[in-house]
This record gives structure tokens, C-alpha cells and sequence, in this order.
């Protein structure tokens, strides 16, 4: 058999030790897929003493992991140090030019440097691998770059946070609100202590930056994506969305429009017949829509030391093979730019849920602010009668443009009867 | 840009002018992703006066598909012809034996002919790429042998036949029998005028059998495929899985278990909660457990002529763009000679519904005959009361092995109050 490929990898947390762990416990698989056996042989990380649950006892060990990435004996670097600068981009930059192959798990660092180092890694002649920094154990990224490469695609789309989509999950099924829902997730590990880079969507909006380039071979863009998290929604919202034959999910979804491409997270209201609609819990999902393909969903982990090592450990085996593909799919030079579609230009259905005071005259305050912007109702939903209380009135709307609704919906939140800030989802219907 | 890569299309059906039309409609796009053009140069049929909704004109034409194969100015040659000798057969041999890479939507040639194809293609040192051979458009073959490949593969299963999924949810949705849901499939194009490919199980025993040989390295084993149909479901049974909380569905499982490998294809009932559960219609799903990824879900459109051309030419921008994979995933000499497990050692739940005349003792026999067969109940239901009539018993049962449910439901049959042909549904409890 060949020699091994020897592997360093920057960053021992929880990810870093699970490649290190996966790589030993499915050696003999691995080195038949790969045709050739792969060994980590060098490791960097701050904290020598920290158990890991695995043993670093024979690997050359770095403090610093940019100087792992220049070590001679070492033939790919995986980076699982994460962070958009600092270390992770050091060492990713300086793999790249010794010419050594990377392999990364960080979603951040592609999303905001991808166009550079992508050039980096075309000079270089070296593979920027990333499959795991998108659905984790999914091989989406495999599937888009290549298993679907034949077709134009028109929309990509997915649930790409995990701990979003548990919170939603528990706030369903038990009916909790999202603070109660986000400690619970807290206390189990799947969210962190500061949750902000999940819970506002900033994490989803990497990976949506990600597969939207890659599926419409177009410059990484992470600045263009409109992003909104889920800390608005509340148990009534997700409760009346089940009665009107909806889920709530954050969806990052990238489409190719007339106006540009349209890159966007934030929640939605998801049609009960979709399959994503029935993906709960920290489990994630990606659909493809391509002209020839039809619709494809890809379902599975999107987190966690076992799925993410399994996607690190299918790059470093491709590379062990020899197969390739440009960091984007497609040569630098063959990237196309397409505009950026500003969210104003979102068409499609809305569902708003106002609290008002129930007086005579507010629902035609309230009807006549969306006629004078052209918005039509597909339904109204005055749900209990109280005299002088605040009730819930819930309007579902027939397709129009952001804007006009985000105009609408000033004049509709300055009446007076309005008394707390309305509820806004889009609805997605998609099929 | 490098010279155009050229492919020679054996067979103009259905399959074959989608794929020329894919390469024609996406030309860019496939240039860009493949690094090079892809071109048709040549084409093989044997009506060279059928419109096929694409034009021909320009194309060197062969009466015969294996001259085709030999034509010195094709690199690549797709087979899209079927059957499992004859023609298709003896194009993909000359292909190969003249050093050319083959691209193959064609399953049953693969399930019987694989490992003589596999070892053509290694002693030749080209190419069998056969994405479109299992589950249409859904980048299956190359999840589980590159996406996946860091894993040590558990089980994998799916619904492998659109026609079949077809059949079952019109039955569900419309308390349709069999055959009336089945002359509607025809009908419509989802069924052919002689069905038994597809409704006993053959054509998903072909898929399941190169899946399995894919996902645990083992040379392809159609032979071993314990294969049953759907031509024995009714719709009374539909409707009563749906109150116990399943849905029934045709599968092919793959298992790696201590008796050997498991493949199997039949009717099984599933729990609503699985996503295959929901997977309705022409639609395909192919679900894979790794040990380190977890449970991963596929779905797609698995027949058709764009979506098996997607997956056609995906497999043709693989070649284009010079990434290779064994046919099998591994070396030939690391395939591994795991024994096939006999069905009869099947260890799991059955459902049982009998038709039996209602009167006193036909209980105490049933559950008689289980008990010496040490199988146990997990419910029992009579459903209706019409003494001296026929009623339906529906019982469900404890995990046993399938010989003792055999040995007991031989007993069971012989019974005068049994007045039809029970029904026996394996239920699968997927989690």
C-alpha cells in the first residue's frame, strides 16, 4: 500500500479530537476507501494536559498552529480551530502557501475570507476543503459541487442551525416560550452560554454564504445575506402557524431571481407537506431544487464531534485519492457576478399577528393600510371577543413585495390600537 | 479551455436523448463545473426515425451499440440501453476492454454482471460510474462511497421504487386495492403494461443489492437478495397500519449483522415518526447509519428522464474533471467475503392479519400456535363482532426470528377458521 497521508491537525476541541478519534477507530475502512492509510502525525492546541478522550501520546505537538502548518512531514492540515481571524486564518493561509491541502470545518472563516483564500488555494494548486462546515455530517457540499453538478439550480435552501431548530422543536411540542426553550437547550449543551451567533442566524448565514456560491458559482457573499434570528417568536405565533397548516423554521434559503440572488435567513412559515417541515430537533437539512434534478433533500446531524468528523474525514480521503474540485466548484475566473437581490424585492405570502385593542374600526384600520399598498388577504383571524383587552387578529396575505409589506406594516403598527410590536413571518410555500 | 470531452450515447431512449438534451441545455454550466466541454459525438440506435424531442443531426450513428464502443474518437461511453445481457452488455465490455471510462444507468446489468464488470474496469484502469443505476436523481452512490466513507456503514435502506411507492400511497390516499391503483400507475406512465419488474420487488432487489455491495465493501450479491413484492397488500391492511401508527412501504435493507450480511427487499410496515415514512409517490429515499455520522436521509426523484440524466452526467463531469473512485468503493482485493444471512434468521416484529370465521376457541389457537414458537404479543385486536362470519384478527407481535414466525403461521394457516391467506407484514421499528 502507498505511504500513509499524514495529517496535522490545528486545533484540539471537540472537533478536532473527534477526527483524531475517527481516524483511529475506522482506520482499516478508511485506508481501503482512500487506498491509502491516513495518520494524524501532528497536533497543535494551547492546553497540553486537557483530557480529550483520546490519546495524543506519540504526535508532534504545536503551541502554535501556524508553525504545524509549515511542518515538512506534514501533507494536509485540518483547521478546527474556528473564529473568522486570529489562529484558524493564520494557519489556513499559511497551509496554503507551503502548498499543503486544507481541510476546515470553519463556516465563518470561508464565509467572510472564502474569495481570498479560494485564490490562495487556486495559486497554490491545493484543495480547500469544507465539507464540514455546512449540515456537518451531511455531505451537501459534496452533493451540490458534484452529485447535482449537471443542473442550473434555482433555489437551495435548508435548515443550517441546529440549535435553532431544537429551541423551535421544544417551544412546539411543549409549548415553551423561546427564553425557556433557549435554557433548556443551554442545559444540554446544544446551546452555548452566549447564543447569540445561533440564535440571531448569524451562524446559519455563513453556512447559507457557503452553499449559495458553490450552487450559483458566484463570489462568497456573506455581507449581501439578510439575516433575522428566532428570539421574536413566540409559543402563540408557532401555535396558530400549526392551525393554519404551518411549521416555524429558520430557513437559510438562496435563490437565482430576475433581480439578483436572494440570500436570506430567517423564520418561515413551512407548508406541513414539505418534507423540512418535519425535520426537528438539532437534526438539519438541505433541498436542492435543480432544473434537470427535481427536488432533493438531504437530511442528517448538522453538529457534534461524531458528524462533523465524519465530514472532515470525506475530505481528507478525497484528497488521499486524488480527487478534486475548484474550492467554488468552478474556476475562479468562470465565478459569475450576479448582483446581490436587496430584501426589499422578496415577493411571496406573509402572515402578521397583531395584539389589539378590540374597539370598532381597527381590523379596517388595519385592512385599509395593506389595500393602500396593493396587499391582498388570503385570510383574517380575529381569535376571541373582548371588549376594551387585547385580542390577537392574525392576517395572511397573498403574494407581494417586502417592501410594500414592510410599508404596510409601519402605518399598521403606528394606530393606536396596536399595542404590542406585530408578529411578521414569511411564509415560504414552497413544494 | 481544454479539448471537449467525447461521449458516445448507446441506446436513444427515454434516458439517452435526456442526457443529450442535459448536455446540450446546461452546456455552460457543465463546461464550467467539468473544467472542459462535454460533447455527444456519437450516438447508437436502432430507429433512427423516432422524434425523441431532440435533435440527432450531426451525430455519427451506429445500428450497433458495441461498434459504438470502439469508435476511436469517444472517450466516454454511456450506457443507457437496459437488460441485463444482450446489447447493453456487450457494449459496456467492449467499452471497457478498449480502455474507455462507462457510465451505466443500467441496475440490473450492475446487480448480476457487477463484479465481472468491476474487474474489466480495474484490469483496464478506467472507470464504471453508475450514479443513475439507484435512486435516479438522489447522489446516492456517491454519499455513501465518498460523502460517507469515513464510516463504517450499520445498515442502509430506502424506497428504491418509484412505481411501487406509487401504488402504496394511492392505496393509502384513496383506499384504492392493488390492482385498480396499480391499472391507474399504468395509466398514467408510472407503471409498464407488464409491471412484475417492479411490483415484485426485482428492480429494488437490483438497487439494494449494488448499495449493499457499495456500502460494506463486498463483491455484489443479487442472488442473496431475499426479495418480495407488493401484489399481496391491501388496502385493509394500509388502513390498519395507519391506526397502529405505521405507514407500509416497500424497502430494500442492507444490514451488516453478526450472521452475516442481511438484504432484503419487501413490504414493511414503518413508524410514522421516520422521515422515510412520509416519502410519498414517485419519490425514492435512501437512508444510511454510519457510525460516526449517524443517521443520514436522502430524498429525491428516483426515474425519469431528467433526473437519471443528472445523474448521468454528473458522473460524466467526474470523469471530465479526472476524479476516480474504485467501482466499489475499494480496491477489488479489499472487498471483504462477509456470508449473506439466511432470511429465516431475521430477528424482528411481524404483523399478522387473518381472516378468520367468529367463533369460540380461534383466539386461543392463534395465540396457541405463537406461543410454542416462544413468540410474544404486543397486541391483539378483533375488529368487529359476526358470529359464523369471516372478521379480520390483527395481531402484532414481540421481536422474534422470522423461522419460528414462519413455523408458527404454517400452523395458523392450516386452521379451518382460517378462511384466507393471512397477510405477514415485517414491521421495521427505524429510529
Amino acid at each position: 500500500m502507498t505511504k500513509p497521508l499524514a495529517v496535522g491537525i490545528a486545533g484540539l476541541g471537540t472537533v478536532g479530537a473527534g477526527v483524531l478519534a475517527l481516524l483511529r477507530e475506522n482506520a482499516a475502512t478508511i485506508a481501503a476507501r482512500a487506498g491509502r492509510p491516513i495518520a494524524v502525525t501532528a497536533v497543535s492546541s494551547r492546553d497540553r494536559t486537557r483530557d480529550r478522550g483520546v490519546s495524543v501520546a506519540g504526535l508532534r505537538w504545536y503551541e502554535d498552529a501556524a508553525a504545524l502548518a509549515d511542518d515538512a512531514s506534514v501533507d494536509v492540515v485540518v483547521e478546527t480551530i474556528g473564529g473568522i481571524d486570529g489562529p484558524a486564518a493564520a494557519t489556513v493561509r499559511a497551509a496554503l502557501r507551503a502548498g499543503k491541502p486544507v481541510v476546515t470545518a470553519n463556516k465563518a472563516l470561508l464565509a467572510v475570507h472564502g474569495a481570498e483564500l479560494a485564490a490562495l488555494a487556486d495559486r497554490s494548486g491545493v484543495t480547500l476543503a469544507y465539507e464540514a462546515a455546512v449540515a456537518g455530517g451531511i455531505p451537501a457540499i459534496k452533493a451540490i459541487r458534484e452529485g447535482l453538478a449537471a443542473n442550473d439550480l434555482t433555489r437551495v435552501l435548508g435548515i443550517l442551525n441546529g440549535t435553532c431548530n431544537y429551541i423551535l422543536t421544544q417551544m412546539r411540542e411543549r409549548g415553551r416560550e423561546f427564553t425557556e426553550a433557549l435554557h433548556e437547550a443551554q442545559k444540554l449543551g446544544y446551546a452555548e452560554a452566549d447564543p447569540s451567533f445561533d440564535v440571531d442566524g448569524i451562524d446559519a448565514a455563513h453556512k447559507l454564504a457557503i452553499l449559495a456560491a458553490l450552487a450559483f458559482g458566484r463570489p462568497v457573499d456573506f455581507g449581501a445575506v439578510h439575516v433575522e434570528g428566532i428570539r421574536g417568536i413566540s409559543a402563540l405565533d408557532i401555535a396558530l402557524a400549526a392551525e393554519l397548516g404551518y411549521r416555524i423554521k429558520l430557513l437559510g434559503i438562496a435563490r437565482r431571481t430576475e433581480h439578483g440572488v436572494d440570500t436570506r435567513v430567517h423564520p418561515c412559515m413551512v407548508p406541513l407537506a414539505h418534507p423540512i417541515a418535519h425535520v426537528d430537533g438539532v437534526f438539519n437539512a438541505v433541498v436542492a431544487e435543480g432544473d434537470f434534478v427535481g427536488r432533493v433533500v438531504l437530511q442528517g446531524r448538522g453538529a457534534g464531534a461524531g458528524p462533523t468528523a465524519s465530514a472532515v474525514v470525506a475530505d481528507l480521503i478525497d484528497i488521499a485519492r486524488g480527487r478534486r474540485a475548484p474550492v467554488w466548484g468552478v474556476a475562479a475566473g468562470d465565478l459569475s457576478p450576479l448582483p446581490a437581490m436587496p430584501m426589499s424585492k422578496r415577493v411571496g405570502a406573509y402572515y402578521l399577528r397583531l395584539m389589539v385593542v378590540d374597539r370598532p374600526g381597527v381590523i379596517a384600520d388595519v385592512t385599509g393600510a395593506l389595500r393602500d399598498h396593493a396587499i391582498s388577504l388570503e385570510s383574517i383571524l380575529q381569535r376571541g371577543r373582548a371588549p376594551g383587552e387585547a385580542v390577537p387578529v392574525v392576517v395572511t396575505t397573498h403574494d407581494c413585495e417586502e417592501a410594500e409589506m414592510r410599508a404596510a406594516l409601519a402605518r399598521i403598527e403606528a394606530l393606536d390600537a396596536v399595542v404590542e410590536t406585530p408578529a411578521l413571518i414569511r411564509i415560504e410555500n414552497l413544494q
